[in-house]
C-alpha cells in the first residue's frame, strides 16, 4: 500500500514509518519539522521507497497534493504536549483540531478515505473507571489538548458517517522508547544535569502513569489496521502496569547512580489539566492478538538509555 | 445581572433575551442577522435595559469589545441546522467550534467568566440507550453539527477547568413555538402550500423524535443557572414525549383541514446524520424543579398557528 504519515519524522510517527517500510510499503512522510526531525529518517532515507514531503498540516493547499494518491493516512501530526495548553489557547485548536480538518478535507479532494489517528487518553479527563475503557461514561475535557483530540475524534467519525471514511483511532497513554522528544523521562535527565543533588517534581510525585514502548504502540496500530472490521473503531493503547512519578524517577536515578533528595511542588497534579490517574482498559485491542513486549520499567530504561546515547536529543531546539 | 446573548435575535436567543428582561436584568443582544431577525425583538427594544450589536462571532475584535463588561454570556449563535453539514463541511466548524473559541477567548479577555451554552441531543450519535442520559457511553459522532457541539463543549469544560470559568451546557432536543425558523413544521407547511394534495417526507416517517416548546426550554436554562452548583454542569433539555415524524405531519395536515398523499423518501434517516431516534432522558433538570408545560402535540399546533398567523416565517430570505 501508499501510506502517508503527517508527523513522519516525529518520535512515534518515524517508529511507523520504518515498520510500514519493513513490510515494504511505500512511504510518504508529511512533516513540518517543527518538532520532527530529519536525523530521525536517517534509515528510511536509504529505502527506495520513501519520501518526505516537508510541509505543515495548516497549509491545506500543500497537503492536499501530498494525501493525493495514499491508501492510507496516518495522521499523527500534532501539538503532541498536553501542558502550556492555557498559554497558549490557539495552538491545540489549530494544530489538533482544525489539522485534523485539513488532513480529512484533503483526503476527501483526493479520494483517499482510510485513517488512522493518534489520540490520547487525556479525552477521558479525569475518569470515574479505572482501568479506563473506550466506551466509558461521556467524559469531560479538563485540557485544551484533551478537548482538541476529542474534537477530531468527532471530525473523524463524522467523516466516516457522512463521506463513508474509514477510521481508526487510537487512544495512547505517552509512549516511550528511542527517538523521545518530550515527557517526564527528559525533564528529568535535563534537571538532574542542572543539579544532581536534589530535583523538582510537579505535583506531588504520587500522579499514576501508565506508559507504553513506542515499538509496542505502532505494532498495535498495525495490527488494528488489518484486523478491525467496522468503519470507524477506537482502540485504547496502554500498559496493563502503572507507576508513580516517583517510582519511574527512581528507576532514572538508580541506573544514573544518583541519590537527589526530591523537592516535590505539592497537589495532585504537576500542571493545569495533568490528569491524577491515567490508565486504560487495553482489553479491546488485546482481544485482537497485541499485547506489550516490555514492561514500564524497561521502557523507561531504554528511552534513558537512548538519550544518554544520543546527547543531541537534550539540547533545547532555537 | 448584565447579560450578554449570542444569536439574541435568533428562535430561542429572543425568547431568552425577552424572559431576562422582564426579570429585569440588562441585556445585550449580539448577533450578525444572518438567521436572526430584528422584528423578534421589538417587544425587547421598548425595555430601556436593551440594547442590540450587530456583529458575528467570527468577528473576535468586534466579540471582544462587546462582551467586556457582562456578567454571564448566553452563548446561542450557532449554524444550528443538522443537515447539509456535508454540502458545506466548513460551516459547523467555523461557526459553532470556532466560534465558541471566540466567545471563551473575548470573555477571557473581559473577565467575564459564566457561560451558558446551548449544546445538543445530536452530540449523542446514535445512541444505544434511550431515553439517553448526560453520562451514556462515550458517544459517536454521526453528523459536522454533532462534532462541531461536542468540540465546543469540550472547549467550555476546558475553560473551567484553567481558568475558573463556570459553563452550564444544555443539551437540546429541538424547540417549537413562536418565532420558528426551520425544522419539520416549517418544511411541511410550505411542501403543503405548493401542493396540498401530495407531501414528501424524508425517510421512511417512522424516525422518533423528542421536541420540546421554546417557553419550556428557556425556563430550564434559567432555572439551572440559578440552582446548579459546579463549576461545568451538562442538562439534557428534552421531553418526556416523543412522536413519529409521521404522527407530527398527522396533526399538522389535521389543523389545516387536509388529506395529502404522504410519499416516503424511503431508509430510516431523514438526511446524513439525522438520528433515527432521539430521546433525552432529562431527569437531572427535572431534579431541579423543572418540567416543560407544553406536550409535543401542543407545541407542533402552537407552531403551525404562530406560522399562519406570521406569513413572513414562511418566506425564504435572500
Amino acid at each position: 500500500m501508499k501510506a502517508l504519515v503527517t508527523g513522519g519524522a516525529g518520535f512515534i510517527g518515524s517508529h511507523l514509518v520504518d515498520r510500514l517500510l519493513r513490510e515494504r510499503h511505500q512511504v510518504t512522510a508529511y512533516d513540518n519539522l517543527s518538532t520532527g526531525r530529519e536525523r530521525f529518517l536517517e534509515d528510511a532515507s536509504r529505502s527506495a521507497g520513501f519520501r518526505i514531503v516537508v510541509g505543515d498540516i495548516l497549509d491545506a493547499g500543500r497537503l492536499t497534493a501530498a494525501v493525493a494518491g495514499h491508501d492510507w493516512v496516518f495522521h499523527l501530526a500534532a501539538n503532541a504536549d498536553v501542558r502550556h495548553g492555557t498559554e497558549h489557547t490557539r495552538r491545540d485548536l489549530e494544530q489538533n483540531t482544525l489539522g485534523t480538518f485539513n488532513v480529512l478535507e484533503a483526503m476527501r479532494a483526493g479520494g483517499v478515505r482510510r485513517i488512522a489517528f493518534t489520540s490520547t487518553g487525556s479525552v477521558y479527563g479525569e475518569p470515574e473507571l479505572f482501568p479506563t475503557p473506550e466506551s466509558c461514561p461521556f467524559p469531560v475535557q479538563t485540557s485544551l489538548y484533551g478537548a482538541s483530540k476529542v474534537a477530531a475524534e468527532a471530525l473523524l467519525s463524522a467523516y466516516c458517517h457522512g463521506f463513508g471514511f474509514e477510521a481508526r483511532v487510537f487512544r495512547l497513554v505517552s509512549a516511550l522508547g528511542e527517538r523521545y522528544q518530550h515527557g517526564h523521562v527528559l525533564d528529568f535527565l535535563r534537571k538532574l544535569r542542572t543539579n544532581p543533588d536534589e530535583i523538582e517534581v510537579l505535583g506531588d510525585g504520587r500522579q499514576r502513569k501508565s506508559y507504553l514502548y513506542v515499538g509496542d504502540c505502532v505494532e498495535g496500530m498495525l495490527l488494528a489496521m488489518e484486523r478491525a472490521a467496522g468503519p470507524f473503531e477506537v482502540y485504547n493503547l496502554g500498559h496493563d502496569q502503572h507507576c508513580t512519578v516517583d517510582e519511574s524517577l527512581g528507576w532514572i536515578t538508580e541506573r544514573l547512580g544518583l541519590r537527589p533528595r526530591l523537592r516535590h511542588t505539592g497537589g495532585t497534579r504537576g500542571w493545569v489539566g495533568d490528569s491524577p490517574f491515567i490508565f486504560l482498559d487495553a482489553s479491546r485491542i488485546r482481544g485482537l492478538g497485541w499485547k506489550p513486549t516490555l514492561g514500564i520499567r524497561e521502557a523507561v530504561l531504554r528511552t534513558l538509555d537512548d538519550l544518554l546515547a544520543n546527547p543531541w536529543l537534550l539540547e533545547t531546539r532555537g
